[in-house]
């Protein structure tokens, strides 16, 4: 048996509420001074303040900082080759993305680059980027298959994702997106390339049990709301929950689908109208928001206080990818949450937190600090939830603890 | 005598144009592909391509990765006591910032904090902020004294910065900023703060040879433009080179001030009208712009693009301080360059290495990679320009050169 016991917390704070179906108030958090955490074989045995037991195993300090869970990043787009700094000038000079597109750049650039790269050399590109997100403080990914648009070049995408969630300290959820983008050679074909996902690249999946989530982008040139409802209703027969981009630029019925179906999750949200918001809160559907994205294509921000107003459970992400968020540090998301979405601390910390696991299926065993949950949790340097969230472009990670596991210290 | 030679440089790129009082072009860049730097007793002695020369001394392997002058925050308020996490909340819920100061918050709870602090304490507080600017790769800092605000608390927050200066490895340029708020106590005579600051403080602190600038925060309920012209007439007078915060919230005729002085900079200039441009041309002035105070505060952007079309030199810096900018980060502040002033990656860089030095006096000696310059470098972790702008969230410093020593190196 393995043990550590965390000591000299100087505030633990973790949330309460909400998470996905629970209907309780997102932002309500326990603060704990002075407080310890004991933990056995990976999992939290008992949290407690003052005193802390004396036990056998192994004792961390933490100097009186705060402790929070580890935090979970809900939506990434992981597995990619290449990167599209090279669209950086243009993006400056507001060239439109279309054009982009036609320059051979935008998101087909990406998948020819994934196509183009070895599983070998996929992993090792995500793995240095898990690296980096574990030393900003995150502990738990979902990671997308989607720059792959063929049934070979998905299932590549999957395998590198079920390889890095073997070998990486961080546990990875997997959503398979072969709805990421209609692939050019459909374009006078789209019901080819809908029943290929849902007559191919779905059963294949499932039958090789690479993914735990569908995903489509449901968006005005991409996938429309009855064609994003059918594959997700086929991924949902085949044992993949869904989980849906909607309302990213324009509202054509994605988060009322969410509802609807009862999805995970919906992602972005940035134009979500009030009926897509209520479909939500009646579905028990995470609203997973991506602010570093509004923030990258210089758009509007989600009405995230709306949501949380009218009972929607708010999780935030990073929506790491190479085209529209080159971002994988979640505490840059904190910080936006606060400003930009004018959420208090304590909404974004169960937005990157629990509510995050929420969104990926996890939260009966993630994203709070409470006995028989997986001991994930960072130690900051900030003597509290404001600091974490007040300072801004700064690695405030001291330390991070993976299933009871010190994965990354202070080099100094 | 000591040497150093940084080979295999994959691309080296410094700006050629502009710095103030200069007119050449903004963002005039020259990039070397597979180049080397060769350095004698903390000088560049000479940069080239291709076959780097045999050389006795320490040689460094920059493993084909982009080089570029160690960059320059031409304005940051290093020396504070206290942080103010408390006051997130209210912002996040809009409190105005009258109510904040009457509740005991805003720039008057940091000017009592650094009344309270020991001179140790704030040199052992700003050193860590120093630090942890350099791992972002900053090698030069101005900062500024503003929250003493009587002539022995001025005295004091500019004793610790010059022992910073003495002691830390970055080169700290000091401004004397008495002229930072009016304390509450001449709210009924500012004329007698104002003759303090002429009569007193100047005086003294040019005696003392404790600051290189004056600077004045040109602002609706602080200075007007005819005060600020007093304190800096007088600084010059006495040797201090006049810079000036202004067009911030209000445009009470600043930076029209600015270019009559002849300043070396003018601050901030959100909301700088066109005749303030033409006026900051015609002088000279260096445009120092914060983005991320912008960022912050929710206000509108610089119009930056405008200012470099007259002709003026854009510097960009952090404005680090504990209310408006908890923020030391430089890379992020390259980001929001390119994303939210649309300059290109080769103005951005300028903004924060030549004309950043030219903002602080420093443009002969600092801010590009010249023979004759000291050798302040940083090797990124990017393979180009465009990468190191386009990346966010992530600190691509992976060694710092300064003055030919290897001040900051990789971890792992």
């Amino acid at each position: 048996m393995s043990s550590l016991l965390i000591k000299n917390i100087g505030l633990l704070v973790t949330p309460e509420g909400c998470e996905a179906r629970c209907g309780k108030q997102q932002g309500k958090v326990k603060a704990l001074e002075n407080a310890w955490v004991y933990i056995e074989n990976g999992e939290i045995i008992r949290v407690g303040t003052g005193l802390a037991p004396i036990t056998m195993g192994q004792k961390l300090d933490a100097g009186g900082r705060l402790v929070t869970p580890g935090l979970v990043d809900a939506h990434t787009h992981l597995i990619f080759g290449g990167w599209r700094q090279n669209e950086l000038a243009m993006k400056i000079r507001n060239v439109p993305y279309l054009d982009i597109l036609a320059a051979g750049g935008g998101i087909l650039s990406t998948v020819k680059a994934t196509h183009a790269a070895s599983e070998d050399e996929l992993a090792d590109k995500a793995g240095k980027a898990l690296d980096e997100m574990l030393s900003f403080g995150t502990t738990t990914v979902e990671a997308k298959s989607g720059y792959g648009l063929s049934t070979a070049e998905e299932l590549k995408q999957l395998r590198v994702i079920r390889r890095l969630s073997e070998s990486s300290r961080l546990d990875i959820m997997s959503t398979f997106m072969g709805a990421h983008a209609l692939p050019p050679e459909y374009k006078d074909r789209r019901d080819d390339y809908v029943n290929l996902i849902c007559d191919e690249m779905i059963p294949a999946v499932a039958e090789q049990q690479l993914a735990d989530f569908c995903d489509v982008f449901c968006e005005t040139g991409v996938f429309t709301a009855e064609e994003a409802g059918r594959i997700l209703e086929t991924g949902r027969r085949y044992g993949l929950i869904p989980k849906i981009h909607a309302d990213e630029i324009d509202p054509i019925g994605g988060s009322q689908l969410a509802g609807a179906l009862g999805a995970i999750s919906a992602e972005h949200l940035i134009v979500c109208p009030d009926a897509g918001i209520e479909a939500l809160a009646r579905g028990g559907t995470v609203a997973c928001l991506l602010p570093a994205t509004s923030f990258y294509l210089n758009s509007t921000y989600a009405p995230a206080r709306k949501m949380i107003d009218a009972g929607v459970p708010v999780a935030m992400a990073s929506d790491f990818n190479p085209g529209s968020c080159p971002c994988l540090n979640l505490q840059l998301v904190m910080n936006l949450g606060c400003l930009k979405y004018r959420m208090t601390p304590e909404e974004v910390l169960t937005a990157v937190t629990l509510n995050g696991a929420a969104a990926i299926a996890c939260a009966d065993r993630l994203g709070s600090l409470d006995a028989g949950k997986q001991a994930d949790l960072v130690i900051w340097d900030a003597p509290d939830l404001n600091y974490l969230c007040y300072r801004l472009g700064s690695n405030l990670t001291h330390t991070v603890i993976k299933k009871g596991e010190i994965v990354h210290a202070p080099s100094h």
